[in-house]
């Protein structure tokens, strides 16, 4: 495996990988990488091109009061785990050698970015977005792989390459579980044995919705309450939203009668979990 | 010369090029082709590369009660201006092409935007931005021109290029001029001959304040009042804004005791008119 931390010495690795036809696939981390990130390897693995696999923990999409400066990291771990998954290239950037000035271009991804997480991570999506253009535009590869649980930024980056004529085929590969449900993350290192206890809530509960969903329920309002109080009940988190959304555009949703996102976000201390489920529903004729 | 209309093919067209080893020269534009945008193309031919120029009226960077809907254009005289100068591959896609559906990502330029144009246009380089990275990751070019008239928009394409990384040399062309003076502008095509006369006035006006700057004047709002009065006084058009700024990052001057920028835009009429000039000068130590 080949690893550079220069944006320069990545790029000719690529234009000899390219001369020599093959395709290139990319898998965008910020490191600390689980089992989910492992199947995006795989995925890309799969696709027979040259894996690129970069790691940058992003400054620009994280406020102020979050946890930028304390996000995990073990860049020697996480190179031999992804040496061993078969990943061709690591590119593990410094913040000066993204950023070597201040940006001042930025791309705005409009109601997508600012609805669900976006509502409480003002500025999130655009710190997302930006850096995932940027990642393209220096890697410039066929085909890129983006996990689910991070639903609402692989709907983002599918419409930015669309929009944006971006040549990228982007593909989602689904969320990786614990035995009891629990959505992989690299934060659930800083859950504590109770709070992990009660973190499974989060996926079971989701998939109680889904449930009561295929039971009939179609009232987006009642089934938010009901897991919103289940979580409340259950754990110690606090609930930073419960939201039922279009599964396409996460425009509101009153009445489920199209595939909708189950989405929600907790916060355990000072540790915030996301969790999804899509649910696909015939459109009432 | 080839031609299309279609994303795909020109895609196809630029493969097959970069597979016989040629690289890519690019010239973006609204059509309506002039002087100015014949030397990017002779700019563009002298590298060497497979030549493409798009032609797109981008309805993105127009404002509601601006003037996209009496822009001129002939794609038949066009097409055959640029055939004559050399170019390999014109596209020249339709807005539905383009847009298919209503985009949601856009590229924002902060304060680089708000400024000059950017004060009486809102959105007008946002528009201009993300059109231009679309066009980017259409063709994927090696290297483009673009004209210094639009200085500002030259200035946001090289900082958009450079934040985001785009593989992409950006260069300038300097402002091709009528023999008065004028700057060459799709737009003059709308001036009455009596304004057409007057018009003049805005490059004279900008050779005496870099004369004036030559000569030891180093107050920025001094000139800057010159200027305008003159224009004032000696035309019917209107001034939209006269100002100097840094020429590098368009900030605020008041001693001019740096590199900047004389730019100014003047309302002829229902006619906007811009043109600058950028004059050097030593740091006073």
């Amino acid at each position: 495996m080949k690893r550079t931390s220069q944006i320069n010495d990545l790029r000719e690795i690529i234009a000899m990988e390219r001369s020599r036809g093959q395709k290139i696939a990319f898998v965008a981390t910020m490191g600390y990488l689980h089992r989910g990130h492992l199947s995006l390897i795989e995925r890309a693995k799969q696709t027979g091109a040259f894996v690129v696999l970069s790691i940058f923990v992003n400054p620009l999409q994280f406020g102020p009061k979050e946890d930028f400066s304390r996000y995990p990291n073990d860049l020697e771990q996480d190179a031999s785990l992804v040496k061993e998954a078969g990943v061709d290239l690591l590119f593990h950037p410094t913040v000066e050698e993204m950023y070597p000035r201040p940006i001042v271009t930025f791309i705005e991804v409009g109601q997508l970015g600012s609805v669900l997480c976006g509502a409480t991570r003002p500025g999130h999506f655009r710190g997302m977005a930006t850096v995932v253009s940027k990642l393209f535009h220096i890697v410039q590869p066929d085909i890129t792989f983006f996990g689910q649980k991070d639903y609402q930024q692989f709907l983002i980056i599918q419409r930015m390459v669309s929009d944006l004529s971006l040549p990228i085929e982007v593909c989602p590969v689904s969320i990786a579980r614990e035995e009891d449900g629990l959505a992989l993350s690299s934060r659930n290192v800083f859950l504590t044995s109770e709070q992990r206890q009660e973190a499974k809530v989060l996926s079971k509960s989701l998939n109680e919705a889904e449930t009561s969903i295929r039971g009939g329920e179609r009232s987006a309002r009642k089934l938010e309450d009901q897991l919103r109080a289940r979580i409340t009940l259950e754990c110690h988190g606090v609930v930073d939203y419960v939201e039922i959304r279009d599964a396409e555009d996460l425009s509101d949703v009153t009445i489920i009668d199209r595939p909708v996102l189950i989405a929600l976000a907790v916060k355990f201390g000072s540790t915030r979990l996301i969790d999804n489920k899509v649910v696909e529903v015939e459109p009432h004729v």
